[in-house]
């Protein structure tokens, strides 16, 4: 079959073997597979990974377990062992021997045909359309903030990045009741925003002040520095981004002004699911463009380039 | 009067004029005052001070209101305006134009007189001792934490160092119901620990494991990493220690892992007073030296020799 494969030094489109058949795992038909900024990463090293990227996907069941054939999916990307103390406690997304779609030891979604843990699968209503349902992972990424921080009505909180992960965390927080204000480089992107009644400023325009929610998704190092500075005391940064370098960081301020910094990653996908069938989050508009799953290289490419939103790759 | 005077290059015991007696200010003479790991960051450049320094102190009320008179009392460090809204919010120790005792813009404890806002005074209960007394303001620091992270009953933790804040975290922690083990490099301080009943365990030694809080009192860069190779997925960090240098640091596992991350400073005084008062934190055997006012640069030096733990300065 043809696959995106990575192999520590360019992805190119080749011809792959086909994913087994293998008990508990269901093989799934890839239908629309989306780039996140994580595949970018991975090109450049991150992870060290070797193998099929792409881990944003929804597809149809054409192999596994009778009572998921022919459903339409979408799938959690952490493949968890599901009998260690960690994933005992509830919280397979970190088990220490988890394989990871895409990201690591596990094959990725820019494929004909990818294996999935059943124990992943979500099935997607039907209202839910395809170019809608490719954005349920990095949306589940988004709800993963309100399983860590507490969002108080009218919470001020600014989203520093008009990424596509910025552009869906904006949604996901007003949604919760905080007051959002989104951080960007992009007119365009603000401008899908606006649309929604969301609050932006240009970054050049933007003069950091006491905020007690600020999230970080620009995916550059430098965005950290400027949620320091733009956060209040005693208040609260969530990091988003996961970046392939290592960065000088003055921790004196974190201290000082009892800064809290929480890591986030991975989120849950059914409150994700329920906001994209009742239509709460407007997802479609951030589709910029689309590639054959033949042109994937040039997909990752398009994805790269500077003011892109999401790039999908459809193998179908 | 005599006081130690840091000038931005050398700490050294001078003659300079007392503070003067101001409405809503209270002149305290020094009894005791202890040397903290800050005053030696000082030294080395942090927070740019000029001034006397020192800010962990008990000592008598000797000229201000009257209801002060003849009072013996410890004092907070953070002087606020008590006015703007972060004060008004309740977080006058991050009023942003604080001045701080011996840290910033005011002059501090090694001195024969301080003058400190009567809003900052506590008096001391007479159980409390001046030897345990002058222990309040880094006992306070310990509390923060509980102010910050929930301590549930039984909850593993591990305090990263055995220097007098280390040894002061670890006890309150488990008085406050934590499961705490530190780790340390120098076995007469963990020795004191052991006695408390407190696990400990030498640094090289120590396997770090998946622990739900670990508090980073090394004051040493590298303490952030070994904390953050020790701490579970979701658990949490805090942050105790202020260091001048800015450190190299990668930030994935923060991601990858969703760990929270907390800076904490300065603290509580009615709590550590009310420790103190019961007995319920031991103290006074961190006392490693004494040493006159007019030999403070001494106690200075003394303080930041390897293994020391409290060094004390005696104006009377």
């Amino acid at each position: 079959m043809l696959a995106l494969h990575f192999d520590g030094r360019s992805a190119r489109v080749a011809d792959v073997a086909p994913p087994a058949s293998e008990p508990g795992s269901a093989l799934v038909r890839v239908a629309l597979a989306g780039v996140c900024d994580t595949d970018l990463q991975i090109v450049r090293g991150y992870m060290g990974f070797r193998g099929v990227l792409g881990h944003e996907f929804v597809g149809r069941v054409e192999a596994g377990p009778e009572e998921w054939l022919g459903q339409r999916v979408v799938g959690e990307i952490n493949f968890a062992c599901e009998r260690c103390p960690v994933c005992r406690a509830g919280l397979p997304r970190h088990c220490p021997t988890r394989r990871v779609m895409g990201i690591q030891e596990a094959d990725g979604a820019f494929a004909e045909l990818l294996q999935v843990p059943v124990a992943n699968l979500h099935a997607v209503p039907d209202p839910v359309s395809d170019a809608a349902a490719v954005f349920c992972e990095p949306l589940a990424a988004a709800f993963e903030i309100l399983e860590q921080v507490e969002i108080e009505p009218g919470l001020d909180t600014v989203v520093l990045g008009d990424g596509k992960l910025g552009l869906l965390v904006a949604q996901v927080l007003r949604n919760a009741g905080a007051r959002v204000r989104v951080v960007g480089r992009h007119p365009a992107k603000l401008a899908l925003l606006e649309r929604l009644e969301i609050e932006t400023v240009l970054a050049d325009d933007w003069q950091p002040a006491a905020t007690s929610l600020v999230v970080e998704a620009t995916g550059s190092r430098e965005g950290l520095d400027r949620a320091v500075a733009a956060v209040r005391p005693r208040g609260t940064i969530v990091l988003k981004s996961t970046v392939a370098d290592t960065a000088v960081f003055d921790f004196a301020p974190l201290v000082i002004h009892e800064i809290r910094v929480v890591g986030s990653r991975c989120g849950p996908f059914p409150p994700a699911l329920a906001a994209l069938a009742a239509g709460a989050v407007t997802v479609e508009p951030l589709i910029h463009d689309r590639f054959p799953l033949a042109r994937a290289d040039e997909a990752l490419r398009s994805a790269g380039s500077r003011g892109r939103l999401k790039v999908l790759v459809e193998p179908g």
